[in-house]
C-alpha cells in the first residue's frame, strides 16, 4: 500500500534521505536576512562568557555587552511604581497588602477591570485593551500640545519591532520593477533591512550626513528616490528620530522638510520614535512627526499617511523583556486599517503584562499621587545619568586619535568613526570579514568589550564605525571608553 | 526646488491625492488572509456588548463569548502558584514578604538569576532563557518516558502561534508549480490558513473523518497529496492533536501511520500539541509525535524532521494573555536551525513574563514542596471540570434533533454538525453569507451566544458546523447548550 521510500526523495548511497528542509530548499528571503545586533559577534561574546565561567584565562575578567540597548541587563533598576502596579495585576491578592501604595492599587484595579475575567491571563482584543489605547491617546495628545489622538488609530504591539513589521507587511506588493521600495536611513537599525529582506521588498538607502552630526538632508532623499525609481516603486519612507545607531535628534525644520518631501513624492511615512524620551543635548528637543504634520495644516494634515512607533523598551523605563509598544496611524485608509486589524488578530493579542506596563508609562503618577515623588526621582535619575554618559562618551572618544564621535544628542548609542590602517583592511579582506567586523572581533577577544561593527548598520563605503551603547554604569563606562580607545591605538600600531 | 504636487501621484478633481496605501495597492497576500475566530461575528458581538451597556433592549442580558479558547475570560481563576512566582519575579522586593511560600520564592530567585541584571525587564537571548529551555527539555523527557530532549532544540516563543509561523516561514519557497504545499487538516485552526495566505504558500486540505469521530485517515492524506502534486510541491504536513476545532485525540497507531507516511513522502512534520494536557475521554491518551517517532526506531528516529509546539495558553493554566510557548525541533538540519535562530533574533526575544510562567508550567511543585497540595488541587479541579463539561456538551447537543456532536475527547471545543433547512441555505446565499455564518449571526442576535461558523475552519461541502468552547462555567454551560439547541429548533421551523 505504501509507496516505497525514495519514490519522491533523493536517496544518497548510504540510505540516508536528504532532509526536506535544507539551506538549498529553505525560504531564500529568510536566508538573506541579517541582524547584526545579535549577529556572530554576539554569539562569540556568549562563548567567551562560558569560557570565562569554566575558568579559562583571558586578558579580561568579564564580557561587557555594549552591543544592545538593554538597560536592565546593564544594571539599571526597574522603576518602582511600574513594577508595583504590575505585581498587583499579576497577583491581585496583593491588593490587600499594606506594602503597596494606594495609587498603585488603584491603577492595578483599573487595568484588571479592563481585562477579560479581570485577569492578565485573558486575551485582549487584538489591537490591545481599549483602556490602554485611550490612555495612549491622551498621552500623545498631551505630548503634542493638545493635538487630538484617536484611540481607534492606536494599535498595541509586541514591542515596536512587531508593529513596524506589521505596517511594512501591509505596504509590500508588486513584482520586478513594481516591487515596493522602502527608503531607510544609512546607518539604520537593522530591523529594517532584516524585515525588508524577509518581505522581499527593495531596500532604498539614503545616507545621513556624518559631517553634520548625522543630519537628514532632503537633497539626499531626493537622490535616493530618483535612482530607486529606475528599478522599483518607492512607496515608503522610514525615519528614525532620535536616531539609532546615530543618536541625532532632528530639528523641527528638518521634519517639516521631510513631510513635505513625502507628500510631494507620495510616500507613506514611518516614524520610529522609540527614543522620544531620550534627548540629552542642550538645544535639542523631540518633535513628533504627528505634531509637526498637524501643525503644517492642509493638505499635509488631512492627507499625509503616517505611522509612528513607540515602545516601553527604551526611555527611562527600559522594560525590554516585556515586549510592549504601540503604533499610531494617521490618515490611513479606513479599509486598510481594517486589514491591519485583521492581520493582527491572527496573532491574537500583544502580551498583557506589556500592555499593563505601557498603560503606566503613558499615564504616570500625577503630582497629587502618593507615588509621584519617588517616581519622578527615579525617572530623573535615569535620564540625568544617561545624559552624563552621552556627554562622557563623546568626550573620551574625541580625545583619541583616529576616533571621531558625533555628539550623542539622543537615543542610547554612540556610533564613532574609526580609522583603520590599510594593512588591517587588507588582512580583514583576506579573512573574508568586513574591516570593522575584524576590528570589533579583535576588540572582543582582547578586551571583552562587545560592540557591533558599523557594517551591520550600513555606512559610506570606505568608512568604518561601531555602535556602542551608553548604558554601562558610570563607574564602568569611563574605563571602558578608555580601554577601547587604547585598543584602537594599539591596533593601529600593529597594522601600521 | 520641490517637485510640484502630483508629479508622481494621481490627483482627483478636488485636489485630493489618492492614498499611497489602499486596498488596491496593499499586499495582496495580506488581503487574502482570513481569521474566523476573531472575524466579523466577534466584531458584532463586541458591538452588541456596547449596545447592552448603553441600555439597549435585547432578547438577552449578556453576550457569551464561546468563540475563543480563553479560559480566564470565562471566569477560570489563575493557578495560585504560577502567579505567586511571577509576582515575585516582577517585584523582587516581595521576596521579603511572609505572604509567599518558600518554594515560590526559590523558584522566582532561580528565574531572576537567569535574567540579565536579574530583571524580567532585560532581553533574553532570542531562543529564550537557557534555564527555561533546560527545564522544558526535562519536562519533555519526563513526558516521553525518558526519551531525551536537547535544550538546544527548544526555542521559546510568543505563544505557539508565533513559533508555528516561524517554522512555516522557513519552509515556504518556490514559485508556480514549485511553490511549497502545506497539508492541513480540515476542519483546521485558522491560524494555518491565515499564515499560508500571508506567506503565499499553497494550502493542501486533507479531511478528517467526521463519521469516525474526526479520525485522521492516511488514505485521505495520500489522496490529498497526490492531487496537490499536480500544482505545487507539498513539503509539509501539519497535524493538530488533540484536535482544534474537532476535539479528537489521535491513537498511537494513527500517529505511527502518519509518521511513516510523512517519511515516505518526504514531508516535514509539524505537530500542534498545545492541548496535550486536555484529554478527557476514557481510553484516550495523549501520545506525543516526538515519543512515537523515537520509539519507531531508524530510519524514522534519525531522519524524520519534526517540529512540535506547546503553549501556556491552554491546558489547566489558560494563561493566554502572557503569550508564552515553545517549539521543539527534531532532526532539523543544523544550518537551517541556525537560520531559525537568526530569524528569531530579529524580533529580539519572547516576552520574559511568559518565559517565567512557562518555566513553572514545565516544572510544577514537587510532592515535597509546600505549594504542592494546593497546586495539585487547583490543577485537578480545572481539568475535572473541563472533562465534565466536555461530556455534558456532547450529551446535550446529541439530544437535539438536527444537531450531531462527536465526543469531545480532548482540547476545549465542540464542533457539532447542524442541519440547516434548504430555505435557510438559500436565504444565506441571497445575503452573500455562508449558511452557517447566517445561522451563527442569527444565534448571536437572538440569544447573545457567540460561536464561530464551521466555514471559518473548513468542512466538507454541504455540511454545516459551528465551534463552541466548553469553557463557560458549569452553571452557565447547561442553559447555554439548551438555549442553543432550542434556537436551532426554532430556526429550523422558521425556514421549514
Amino acid at each position: 500500500m505504501a509507496l516505497s521510500a525514495g519514490d519522491h526523495g533523493k536517496d544518497s548511497a548510504n540510505g540516508l534521505k536528504e532532509k526536506v528542509l535544507t539551506l538549498d530548499t529553505m525560504n531564500p528571503c529568510v536566508r538573506r536576512v541579517e541582524y547584526a545586533v545579535r549577529g556572530p559577534i554576539v554569539l562569540r561574546a556568549l562563548e567567551l562568557e562560558q569560557e570565562l565561567q569554566q575558568g579559562a584565562k583571558k586578558p579580561f575578567t568579564e564580557v561587557v555587552r555594549a552591543n544592545i540597548g538593554d538597560a536592565h541587563a546593564m544594571g539599571q533598576k526597574p522603576i518602582t511604581f511600574l513594577r508595583q502596579v504590575l505585581a498587583l495585576c499579576v497577583h491581585p491578592e496583593l491588593l490587600n497588602s499594606p506594602q503597596f501604595p494606594e495609587d498603585a492599587k488603584r491603577r492595578a484595579q483599573r487595568v484588571l477591570q479592563a481585562c477579560g475575567g479581570h485577569s492578565l491571563g485573558a486575551y485582549s482584543v487584538s489591537a490591545g485593551l481599549p483602556l490602554v489605547r485611550e490612555d495612549v491617546a491622551r498621552y500623545i495628545q498631551q505630548r503634542d500640545g493638545g493635538i487630538p489622538a484617536d484611540p481607534d488609530n492606536i494599535f498595541l504591539s509586541t514591542g515596536a519591532s512587531d508593529a513596524i513589521v506589521t505596517v511594512l507587511k501591509l505596504l509590500v506588493a508588486g513584482e520586478g520593477r513594481g516591487r515596493t521600495g522602502v527608503l531607510i536611513p544609512i546607518p539604520q537599525y537593522p530591523l529594517y533591512s532584516a524585515a525588508l529582506a524577509e518581505l522581499n521588498a527593495v531596500q532604498v538607502d539614503y545616507y545621513l550626513d556624518e559631517e553634520r552630526a548625522w543630519a537628514l538632508d532632503v537633497a539626499e532623499l531626493r537622490r535616493a528616490l530618483r535612482q530607486a525609481r529606475d528599478h522599483c516603486c518607492p512607496r515608503v519612507l522610514c525615519v528614525i528620530n532620535p536616531g539609532n545607531p546615530t543618536g541625532q535628534v532632528q530639528t523641527r525644520e528638518c521634519i517639516e522638510a521631510v513631510i513635505r518631501f513625502a507628500f510631494e513624492e507620495r510616500l507613506f511615512l514611518m516614524a520610529d520614535e522609540v527614543y522620544q524620551d531620550n534627548v540629552y543635548a542642550e538645544g535639542s528637543r523631540f518633535h513628533s512627526f504627528k505634531k509637526v504634520l498637524m501643525e503644517m495644516g492642509p493638505p499635509y494634515t488631512t492627507q499625509q499617511e503616517l505611522a509612528s512607533f513607540h515602545s516601553i523598551s527604551k526611555g527611562y523605563m527600559g522594560e525590554c523583556g516585556f515586549r510592549g509598544g504601540y503604533v499610531e496611524v494617521v490618515n490611513m485608509d479606513a479599509a486598510v486599517q481594517q486589514q491591519m486589524q485583521k492581520l493582527m488578530s491572527v496573532r491574537l493579542c500583544p502580551p498583557a503584562p506589556g500592555q499593563a506596563l505601557l498603560d503606566v508609562v503613558v499615564s504616570p503618577p500625577a503630582p497629587s499621587d502618593p507615588s509621584f515623588a519617588l517616581f519622578q526621582e527615579e525617572r530623573q535619575a535615569v535620564l540625568a545619568e544617561l545624559a552624563a554618559k552621552a556627554k562622557l562618551t563623546e568626550q573620551v572618544f574625541n580625545q583619541a586619535p583616529g576616533i571621531r564621535c558625533n555628539p550623542v544628542q539622543g537615543a542610547m548609542y554612540s556610533f564613532p568613526r574609526v580609522e583603520l590602517p590599510p594593512r588591517a583592511v587588507r588582512r580583514a579582506q583576506e579573512l573574508g570579514l568586513a574591516p570593522d567586523m575584524f576590528f570589533c572581533l579583535r576588540l572582543l577577544e582582547e578586551t571583552g568589550i562587545c560592540v557591533v561593527p558599523g557594517s551591520g548598520f550600513g555606512q559610506r563605503e570606505g568608512t568604518y564605525h561601531f555602535r556602542m551603547t551608553i548604558l554601562p554604569p558610570m563607574e564602568k563606562l569611563r574605563p571602558l571608553l578608555e580601554k577601547l580607545s587604547q585598543f584602537h591605538a594599539k591596533f593601529t600600531c600593529e597594522f601600521a
